[in-house]
């Protein structure tokens, strides 16, 4: 059965193959680790591991408390608005409510839904939670890393052959009057609606008001502290991996060392749109692998993650040795001197359309409006990019504790990009404050990251 | 500014510590270089090349004619049914139509849509495709593979401070009558089918019929032929790497080893759950690293990807030095006698939930009912999982081209887990074939998978 094919004619033939196969390994290897002193002075592998000693292993997860506070404060809100619950599927917002990602649960078409309803126990009103899983999953669905102790969750088994939205209606507590609301997660899909929909014929399934998206938007102390962590750290990857660029390398290979950088200091899922000279004026990257040359530009725009938390900052750099040209200096001073005057403008209260509006016009007076073609800027927490946004037209107001990267660029296609981000939040005193100021916050100069 | 803190008094100690890395370096080389020689008699990389000369490199991907085609007929429902549109995301259903999955385009807060409308020419309907994109990303989006000449797109470019909802309007042909319908894609994310409710308020914006199901879940000769391909190659990797476990094995060294014959095979995105002994017993996985002992089981659920058509397929297989207890020898034998039987009875009129009850009903005569805790098979295509499914209580009718798993199980927690998984389509003559037939479709023993 093993080896059908070999017959017993020619047992050995295998063996002594592999045994002179393992004899080229030897000298291909000693070749390799000898030819590797001879190596340029462009190592592709720096030494980032004294990153991971700022603070990436000394700050701490969300506690069992704070995800306690948060459907506290949800199941207030849904009284408040009269509305019976309100189901997420794994994704951001039930890693808010109850730390489960699709990290720890795939999408699949089966689905798994966390739904929260207010409950009145003795005149006061409680989140009830209630995770409705497939039943042939459910051992591995009980091994989730919701912070709650297991009596608190109402699990709901559905069998194969169920309709599970049908199931999900027996934990939904009725509202007191009739023609209740059920909230769902704006990012559902469409599948889980229409199913909640059909079983809740008398209620209203739709997506989550602004009231329930504040929640997530207000960021606490600890989420303060997560998100400081995340920007300082992959800032000083940046400046880190900066300090060993040159001329000639290719930008696969600066983004290696960059994806390198943000693991070293204790970051996951890190990585960096690394675009060289005229590739940065498509903000969202080419698909070219263009080498660094005298007159260009490098730029950065990372994200990494830290318990759950994104950063996400944009450098555009370049080397002592560079000869950049006159006109993309003025460029990079203009789009830097449009963030201060961002930062200086962000406020509690402020519109955020009227932000974007200020950086727009900025621009435009120094006649590069029309190069800016993105929004400013948006929210920044569990996802890269969440609400509240800082885009044309917005009404929404900026509030405590609400974080947001600033990030005016200039593109000018087949010629030059640039784009500074720095993600700052909202302090207690209403007033703006930089995620990455615990390590000297912007950019000085493209030479000064 | 590239090294400020080493400073002008230590200029040498870097190149000196580098030197001395380097010397370290090779000697580690060598010796593992040299150790090497005396490995033990079960390598873990087997030479898995001879798998990539069975198909892979020789089977067509779906032609540009195809997709039109697709289009064509996707006009033609929508117009039999009143309706005035159809729209999807990047995802399965929009790589069906237009050849963009969420590999090409990650989907983000800003949509992307893709609008098929039909439109009335010569007095013959045909679909017009229009796509949404965000201006700024209009250049990158420009670049997606879809097959079609350039002026056959119309494209629709939304401003950061547009309402893309509202320019999608200008897409959708309108019916004749009043009050028409708009199909989306059921996987579609709710907030935005959300805003086309919102922006079409005299429409009705619904998850796509099953008439607009049908059209991916009948299977042309092209895609039979790639999934074909992709099953005999995933079969025939099983194989190989069952000649080369053995007893001591851990669940995550014969993981690898299938990762890397999928991969030598010519197959993307392969991988397969591996569970050893009572570990089976969870279907969709444990969270520990077993090792093989001579009483096991050994289950492998093996999926891979060929073209953007995936393979899907189990084996529990055991050693022929393992003894097995003689019940689970008889779980598998009945669970490969219901395989068969399923086989016999699958044809064009079926319904997929009597052939999930004869599996059950099955099972349950040889006492094991209880332990078949999931449906019996699913829709096999572009997803892994699709409709129609093989699942109690299922009205839907077996079709010509339609592919589905058969994959009854028993799972005996703490003990035992037995599935056995092969794929069939239904052919012109209404008769079930095996997507594996080419290589001799379904197990023989334990020993001949």
């Amino acid at each position: 059965m093993t080896n059908e094919k070999s017959g017993p004619a020619t047992p050995r033939q295998p063996q002594a193959q592999s045994h002179w196969r393992r004899v080229v390994a030897v000298v291909l290897l000693v070749y390799l680790a000898f030819s590797s002193l001879s190596l340029s002075s462009h190592p592709t592998s720096p030494d980032y591991s004294h990153l991971a000693d700022y603070c990436t292993s000394s700050v701490s997860p969300i506690s069992a408390n704070e995800y306690s506070a948060r459907q506290e404060s949800l199941g207030s809100v849904l009284h408040s608005l009269n509305a019976s619950a309100y189901i997420a599927e794994p994704g951001p917002n039930a890693f808010f409510f109850a730390n489960v990602s699709t990290t720890q649960w795939f999408l699949s078409e089966r689905p798994l839904l966390f739904i929260i309803s207010p409950e009145f126990i003795d005149e006061e009103i409680h989140p009830k939670l209630s995770v409705l899983a497939p039943k042939f999953e459910a051992t591995r669905a009980k091994l989730l890393p919701i912070p709650f102790p297991k009596h608190k969750i109402n699990w709901i088994e559905w069998p194969e052959e169920a309709n599970p939205y049908e199931l999900s209606c027996y934990c939904i507590i009725r509202p007191t009057e009739e023609g209740g609301k059920v909230f769902v997660d704006g990012a559902m899909r469409h599948f889980i609606v229409d199913g909640l929909q059909k079983a809740l014929p008398e209620s209203t399934v739709l997506a989550a008001p602004a009231e329930v998206k504040q929640l997530r938007e207000k960021k606490s102390k600890a989420e303060l502290e997560i998100l400081k962590c995340a920007h300082e750290t992959t800032l000083l990857s940046i400046r880190e991996v900066h300090k060993h660029l040159y001329i000639g390398i290719r930008e696969s290979e600066a983004r290696k060392m960059m994806a390198s950088a943000l693991t070293a200091a204790g970051l996951t899922d890190g990585g960096c749109l690394t675009l060289f000279g005229e590739n940065a004026a498509l903000p969202h990257g080419s698909g070219s692998d263009r080498v660094l040359t005298q007159g260009d530009f490098a730029l950065f725009d990372c994200t990494a993650s830290l318990l759950g938390y994104r950063s996400d900052i944009t450098r555009t750099v370049a080397l002592p040795d560079t000869i950049i040209p006159e006109d993309h200096l003025t460029i990079w001073m203009r789009v830097r001197t449009v963030q201060d005057l961002v930062y200086a403008s962000a406020k509690e209260g402020v519109l955020t359309g009227d932000l974007d509006q200020l950086a727009r016009k900025a621009l435009t007076d120094g006649r590069y409006g029309q190069y800016f073609t993105h929004r400013l800027g948006h929210g920044i927490g569990i996802e890269g990019h969440e609400s509240p946004y800082l885009v044309g037209g917005s009404k929404d107001v900026i509030k405590t504790g609400n974080a947001f990267s600033n990030e005016p660029g200039v593109y000018i296609e087949g010629k030059v990009g640039v784009r500074l981000e720095d993600c700052f939040y909202i302090d207690e005193d209403g007033k703006a404050v930089f995620l990455t100021q615990g390590v000297g916050g912007m950019a000085s100069s493209p030479l000064r990251p």
